[in-house]
């Protein structure tokens, strides 16, 4: 890992604090936060986006089905990265570095509306995929090797 | 593989199974697993899912427009657990129990398919969203109350 | 409803019969009903689907949003028909012949709820689409070769 | 029908013929074009995208993921239309001129591309939805009032 990773690591680390640290923040976030910005999990991120919401004044936005389609459109734009490529290999070895951050932006735009519609829909999303995925294990047992 | 990654995939082990194999499951979860949610992040999910795949030999079905195809189809089923409702109210008021839990199933599938497209990209889905709230931090300040 | 009115939706009926109830019907299709399925227009489907909806008291579900979001339902099932297939070849050539029919099923499903969608908005779909094939020229005038 | 509406019609035939009536376009298209312009079908279209992507050396993009996820981008594009506004009354009383014939172009880029995605697979979409009616028709037949 190259010193410029750390450095980018470091920056998401001190935009992460801007964010998230303003005073009073609840729930005992602090000093660990740098750690969370490597393990922070999806439920991290659901009380992010809800003050997000609230310090914008938005909340009245953010109806099931208007993060639903929000959601669709940022579907769209991620279907765009990749629309006229033909098939595109593994690991994305053709790209240019400026269209990987790009993609990187719309499967995040994804993530955070499908992250706010399960928080606004009283649904833990965590929980449900742990739930999914044990569920698709039964339905499809490994193969025997 | 590394010490460091059989540690965590115990502790994912033992997510899944306090939350999947305790007696008196559905409901009333117990109070031990909510705690083990929360450790979940998107880099477990990740190896979750890889691993996943590699036990199935499906890794070959795992190229970036076909996982993008893959998780559009469940953005269609996550659609069409809203398409006839008319407007739906946060928290889900008047939902049967049985939608809520097909709902999460379908939010769940989205997200799961969105992580390991983004992994196959190459793309580490948790640094670029904590990147992304960050710019959108910046794009839209807070109202000044 | 006026006396054209009438007799456009018999020329649709006609056309309907034609294709649906003659003997011999699949693969081999009559030389007649070619002529008649060009005879339909945007506007005779809009019409069809209409009475259609009417007929069954679907008309309190036509929404706009009830129908975009069931249109992305049918989007979701036509991802679904390409979604292992890495790339695919023009004309379909190693598709059975049940997948070609299942995907002609999709992409029908897609079209029936774009049009009732844009008739229910009171938006002309024919007239919008060529207007838009108008404005595509301007903005991408053909190569000189 | 007042004189407004009847000029933009006109406007259309204009492009149309402007767009579609190149010396050398076969087909015999002519002079019932005028007619054409409220009758177009599906195959019309179908045809007018085709030589729009000959003449533009575009024909070596149009594979069928390619526009499969063009059109997802679009669909993308028509969900923003409708994604902060809560529920939607038919007709879009409320909306501004302007949005409405953003609205129809953003309808007309999806069904553009699904009629070129249906003619590069090799099918004929309107002869399939004609079909797909039918068969809607046996499975949910109308209501006896």
């Amino acid at each position: 890992m190259g010193e410029g990773e750390g450095e980018e690591k470091m920056v998401m680390e001190i935009s992460l604090r801007e964010t998230y640290m303003g005073e009073g923040e609840e729930e005992g976030e602090g000093e660990g936060e740098e750690k969370m910005a490597i393990e922070i999990s999806l439920r991290d991120f659901s009380k992010k986006l809800e003050e997000f919401a609230k310090e914008r004044d938005w909340e009245q936005y953010h109806t099931p089905r208007n993060l639903l389609l929000a959601m669709i459109g940022e579907v769209g734009e991620l279907s765009e990265c990749f629309q006229w490529k033909g098939e595109v290999e593994k690991g994305l070895p053709n790209w240019e570095e400026s269209e990987k951050e790009h993609l990187g932006e719309e499967l995040s735009d994804v993530l955070l509306y499908l992250i706010r519609l399960s928080d606004i829909c009283g649904i833990d999303l965590g929980d449900a995929a742990v739930r999914k995925i044990a569920k698709n294990a039964i339905k499809y047992p490994p193969k025997i090797s």
